[in-house]
């Protein structure tokens, strides 16, 4: 019962809307402290106590946060990734700077990014680049084989000639990435192609396939694919609009379909007046089923109807 | 009276095509003569007299212009943010240089960009860039907290190999910028790789989130929305022509409906000639909406109607 | 009679294939001939005579073509810009290089570009691309507007200090062209940034409302407009099928309404056979325009014969 | 007997699941020794020999591979462009390096692109690049004819000015793919300009045309062609609601006249008793062809039966 009564009360707090605009105040301010930090050697050196007493009060206020949220969502905040992230980056404060594992220290950094976890709006997207990823698997995948390739070519072409960018593996992968952002591009091929004149068929060709069209496809599918989950509410829309016409025009296609059947059944009962009181049930299911079945079984049934008539 | 007759008299100075084609035409002008001051040290040393009397008349022009707009809009004037631009950038010009606010004048060769507030074409598509940026919030918001983020954690990680790029925050924010134009970025990254091997990781990171990816975002949700505007007439056309062929359908849809009704009760009528005067009016009634429950209305109706007939 | 029997014979010529194809194939032969004469200092120089006579026999080609064409077309030749295109980069070739002209002669190598101008796929996008311009002029307008006036402004803030790149309005101009390309945008800033440490704003925000901004979307609206000609017929049959599905709703729901309309005229017979004959053309009509207002007629149509019925 | 039963062995190895499999982590496997052979000079010197031999192994797995795939497709192996790609990368590999065709054995690196002959999904694109490239023939011919008027024309201006970069037209050419990158483009061009001062004109228009706007077009052609492949399966799913939605009106629509037009002969047979017996076939005729000729033929058909009505 307290237990319950304690996780109503954190759910109460988790959905007010100061908790959340306190929690985002908070690492605004951290982000900003986290900034200052960068100036403790220079201009803020005497400002090192207080942006360490700063540190230790955002560590509590975080701590505090993700405690009240664990207890309102219970095992439910262990299923959501975003909570993983965000128990990491504030838990990773906490470890003491002289354990040798001073540089996951670097990691408290990344609360500025909990901002991202924070806001819905920018959840959003984030979580939307991430399942957008599996599915253009095929495309960063082709993108992949094509530079690996190149730089195992490209290893074993310039090796000797020029061991700057393509010395090994590792230095030609890196070497393959500058070309695909083409930024010094010809700096990188002047060496090669100074030995080996034809070396610029490998780079012209390595250029158009990765940089112009592979890498631009990437970009393109994600960037779409994201773009999408922006304008999702204008997307949504246009579809909306759509589908309402059809149902529209469907409606007043049903209603009058409906109209031609109590008709049809109306112009029976005057042909056959005795038949109409026993033929009332299937003249309703006519109005129901209005596509081409009942059409046939109408089909029959007038000249049914009929020939009572004819025998007058 | 006098107020309001000058008003009026102003107002149809404005609306002239003339006023907008010689304030055009001006600001074009002007746009010359702040050009040809740059050359007042060199070639044009003996023009510059000229381009002070020229500047002069040029301030007096845009004064009475504005002024003449003042008066013709009264307080509205002033609830345009364009008026408000304009009147600072020609403002500006008026204050001496010798006050140490010589910088501010500086701000009048912005009468330059007065050729946007003056074209209505122009406005409309700075107006939509401006409208457009909120709704984009999230993404430019995305953008600057991992650019903030990665400036941060590599000033922290940099800050002792390369002083030069990740001396403090500011510098390396600006660093950070250089990456995203992806400009020089080998410079950039070269000294720390050489001190730390695995520091590519942060740099072609960085370049693949913000260069490849969130850069190409905000580009092309913005580039959208604007290619929207300078596009919106084939847009609305497109629109337009979707709605008219929906609108033809229903039209016609309704037509026969209504014309179904009329049938049905001609068809009564045949059934209960008694009846139909009475049942006139709800017949007219069924005309107006041709909807299922009009049907379902119909369906009792003519029922009701073939009753009697049976009972002849 | 004679004129008349040149001008069909040359039209008969310029419609026939391998007229079309020679003329291709002479301007490829041509782009390699003119392509060899740069190799005329070099490895070459033994083909000089051979280049010359071949640069005679094209030209004589061209001549030749052109004057047949011009037969055939007669003054209409002259209408097309396309076909002074031809004449000029054609007759350029006859200027005598000692006339102190030779400078034009350099434009004789634009006869490569005839491939465009006698390739009507080619001529149909370079000439989408002209005709696109006007109605971009304002976004083209927007970005030289922000150019001109960022340069004028850089000219003033960084003339004393950057002479090199800022010492005149041309040399800043072509500075702005750098920052537009992204190209070096840093060793541009460098200098400025050194004396003035504000100088980061003018640079970032220029490379932020230009190259990220304004040019994207520039280049966008232009290739968005050429590629539609591109996929002009991929375009047209998405357009297609959508007009076709629209008709054969219409055309069904026409027919329908038709039909209702010739059931009402029989129902109506039933009522009063009488009138029937009568009111014939009038049914008719209704077929013709089975439209709201003919529905609106029947509504009163029915009523008027329904009332002779009410009267046996 | 002996072949069809060996081939319908081959057709169950080759689409069974772990054949599959089983390939493309031999290729991925190949791609790492690949890779590590890069480091044999160094770091895996030791290991030469067991690299040697995972070589031998992995050509007799893919000949294994490529032999069942040809027994099982018989002849149509060699109608696949994919399988001749395979079979020239793993047959290069058993070239001795000694003959003199050593460089040849270089192609065995392009067994690591052997992934994406394997993988269906792949396949599909670069099928689909390789497909989409002709119907953009006429984009890249006017990107390339561009290109190659300017390096004659930069040859011809600048030859003497800066024979580094426009010594001869090879050289140019290559110039001009920097120019189109846009990478370096200032130090192309400083030297020309330093001398004719025009220069800009050619460097400024040059980037304009083709890597603003020309290069932008073909990659926007061909990103967009590729991007519909990849999202194919969204695209369809549009048309095919689009499809499905209209296919629903029309069965509607169709429905409702088959019972309209049963509705017409149950009215004919009211009026006219005697002859409905005769019609009946023609009334069946019209159910089943509810169009325009179908109701012109009604329309002469009530005439004809209300004709006796009328004579009663």
């Amino acid at each position: 019962m307290a237990v319950s009564g304690l996780r109503s009360r954190a759910r109460a707090i988790v959905a007010s809307g100061w908790f959340q605009a306190a929690i985002v105040g908070a690492i605004l301010l951290n982000s900003v402290t986290l900034g200052l930090e960068t100036y403790e050697d220079g201009p803020l050196a005497h400002a090192g106590p207080l942006l360490d007493a700063a540190e230790v009060v955002f560590i509590a206020v975080f701590t505090v946060e993700l405690l009240i949220k664990g207890v309102a969502q219970g095992r439910a905040f262990f299923r959501d990734p975003w909570n993983w992230f965000d128990v990491v980056v504030v838990g990773v404060a906490v470890v003491p700077a002289s354990t040798g594992f001073g540089v996951l220290r670097m990691l408290r950094i990344l609360r500025i990014l909990r901002l991202v976890s924070v806001l819905p709006q920018m959840r959003t997207i984030v979580s939307a680049l991430f399942h957008a990823v599996p599915g253009m698997g095929t495309v960063i995948g082709l993108l992949l084989i094509v530079v690996y390739t190149a730089a195992v070519l490209g290893e074993r072409l310039f090796h000797d000639i020029d061991p700057e960018h393509f010395g090994d593996l590792g230095a030609t992968l890196y070497s393959m990435f500058m070309l695909l952002t083409m930024e010094d591009w010809p700096d990188v091929a002047q060496t090669a192609m100074d030995r080996q004149p034809l070396a610029w068929v490998f780079f012209v060709g390595y250029i158009v396939v990765t940089a112009f069209i592979l890498l631009n496809l990437v970009i393109g599918v994600i960037v779409t694919a994201l773009e999408q989950e922006v304008n999702a509410h204008r997307w949504q829309e246009d579809q909306e609009l759509e589908l309402a016409q059809h149902d529209a025009v469907m409606t007043q296609l049903r209603a009058l379909t409906a109209q031609v059947a109590v008709l049809t059944e109306q112009v029976r009962e005057l042909g056959a007046p005795g038949a109409a009181a026993a033929e009332g049930p299937a003249g309703a299911a006519e109005v129901v089923r209005p596509d081409a079945e009942a059409v046939a079984a109408q089909d029959v049934g007038p000249g049914a109807a009929g020939e009572p008539r004819r025998g007058e």
